[in-house]
């Protein structure tokens, strides 16, 4: 039995070598995702974003935990997590992390939780994700936690990759709101205000839904000139599938507080997105963005390797000094050495 | 005069005008970029980031105020804020923060506060920011703020340009220091604790000199097998320059205290990349990080004119029916389309 068919029949050491090979990008890696990828698309992907010190990883565990021991009536899920964490090599993050997450969930054979402790270039944190994802889903993961450490804008491009997205928050965070700021809140499915017995959680959440209503405006007639009118953005909203408008839901994740219900509220975006067509666009953009990423990246190396090293560094020098401009020393190398 | 000689003559309107165009990355606005190249890397680059609610955008503006308003025997010196704002549109975050920022700096001909409200691709972001400090620079401001919002990897890779970079934290922003998780420890020259009269600043900075002992360890002897040894890497470092451990500055920005200070530490820093060779090595990194991302969009732009967007879309189509997988979709479209 080759590794691939061992990973498809359940293997976890199959599927952990797997991980490493398309982690480190080796030939071997990229060969399996191109096996892989016919046997992908069944898994659903939750993305979990917020700044740090909000307890992310607790609530990214205990979700975990209610998937593997759901309510009565329902089947346990498979689940695994990617955990990015793109932080500097000396805090040793990743290790500890994993640590930490796997105390509540070791020696479950439905749950896999791998960090990425590689930095790296931001596409490549994006791609190696994606890659990840992919490996979990043909090896039959029903759900895949995406979480990512910190509130970026690296940050919620990986969260966004998924179908549905939670944007978690804290009470007393600073005298404003993370998420406002970092500009994530445009790409939250569901809110969540975790450490709900802290002091400050009403403020938060007013707040957050402040936000909201700026971001979702429920149709208005206006009267201008004596005519009624509908804006034209808003008549079409009217007119549209229902709109989701996101939940804010308040968990105490260390003690597993509010858990069922950020589930609950993750099953229902899930049919809203299935009813409304928009999974199917959601996947479609995925894929896009999938390929232009690695688009990107391959046409860069293939010019590297058909250029000489000896002509970028001498390009290189002359912008040091301030002979050619970035654009002039860009047309220089392309249209000297390039030839595929 | 035409526009480029205006703007090098200090004409504030000529300037507004160029960076517009730059920022918009219009043909005369690439034109105005490629004239101007010749007359940068004179300012000084001063990168400030952190997390939301640090208080960075006080601490700017105060800064500027004292670069402005020096202490007796120096230079006025002229300053110009890059302010990266990648927030969402409904929250109107750059121009709010504008009018903000501008009320103690007002009608100061030497002082230009430039924010960038648009999102776009983090590249581009990176791309933008560059441009417009070259602007800057050309146009004679001796100093250059560049103001990241937030503590992800891209506001790092921004930030990171600069010649020094101050990471701001403030007490009680959770429970654990933003920048560890984030990574952003490693690029701080100098590090600030902002709200200093709030409480917990003494463990917030306990926090950061524990990492800082971490990041830079003084040389140790240890002790192997009775043998005396010094760690390879850190006699290397032993032998090396005299090496630059950030400082911690207390401030509470808005009432202006500790900003002489965070100043006086910037001058050292700059004294001591002057002095070790650093500055040169920094600004070549600098320029090849520019003309590594510029690169890469030209070549990606090239393709996208040369390709058929009909071919696109089919190999598109193949992707999201899994009939190829991602690397053999992007070998279609190269192999199949692509000319120079």
């Amino acid at each position: 039995m080759s590794q691939i068919e061992a990973l498809l029949a359940g293997d976890r050491l199959a599927l952990t070598r797997v991980l490493t090979q398309v982690e480190n990008d080796t030939s071997d890696g990229r060969r399996a995702l191109d096996e892989l990828f016919a046997h992908t698309g069944r898994a659903y992907l939750i993305g979990i974003t917020g700044a740090s010190g909000t307890g992310k990883s607790s609530l990214v565990n205990h979700l975990a935990y209610y998937y593997r021991h759901p309510q009565q009536g329902e089947q346990p899920q498979r689940v695994a997590v990617v955990a990015v964490d793109p932080s500097s090599p000396f805090t040793g993050g990743a290790l500890l992390g994993d640590r930490i997450r796997m105390r509540d969930l070791a020696g479950d054979p439905g749950v896999f939780i791998r960090s990425m402790a590689s930095r790296g270039s931001l596409g490549g944190l994006a791609r190696t994700t994606s890659a990840l994802v992919q490996v979990f889903d043909a090896a039959g993961f029903d759900l895949i936690m995406i979480e990512t450490v910190g509130a970026g804008q690296a940050e919620v491009d990986i969260a966004r990759l998924a179908h549905t997205t939670l944007v978690v928050e804290a009470p007393g965070m600073g005298d404003d709101i993370q998420a406002i700021k970092a500009g994530i809140l445009e790409v939250a499915d569901v809110l969540v205000v975790n450490k709900a017995d802290h002091p400050g959680v009403e403020g938060t959440e007013r707040a957050l839904r402040a936000m909201l209503e700026l971001a979702h405006p429920s149709p208005r007639v206006f009267r201008h000139h004596g005519r009624k009118e509908v804006l034209p953005e808003e008549h079409a909203q009217a007119q549209d599938q229902p709109v989701w408008v996101p939940p804010i839901q308040r968990t105490i994740a260390t003690d597993g507080k509010g858990i069922p219900e950020v589930a609950a509220a993750i099953a229902r975006h899930r049919q809203h997105l299935e009813h409304s067509g928009d999974l199917a666009r959601r996947e479609r953009f995925r894929l896009q963005t999938e390929l232009e990423n690695l688009l990107q990246a391959t046409l860069v190396a293939r010019w590297r390797e058909a250029s000489s090293t000896q002509a970028y560094l001498e390009v290189l020098d002359d912008l040091v000094r301030r002979h050619i401009s970035p654009h002039q020393a860009v047309t220089q190398l392309i249209n000297g050495g390039y030839s595929l």
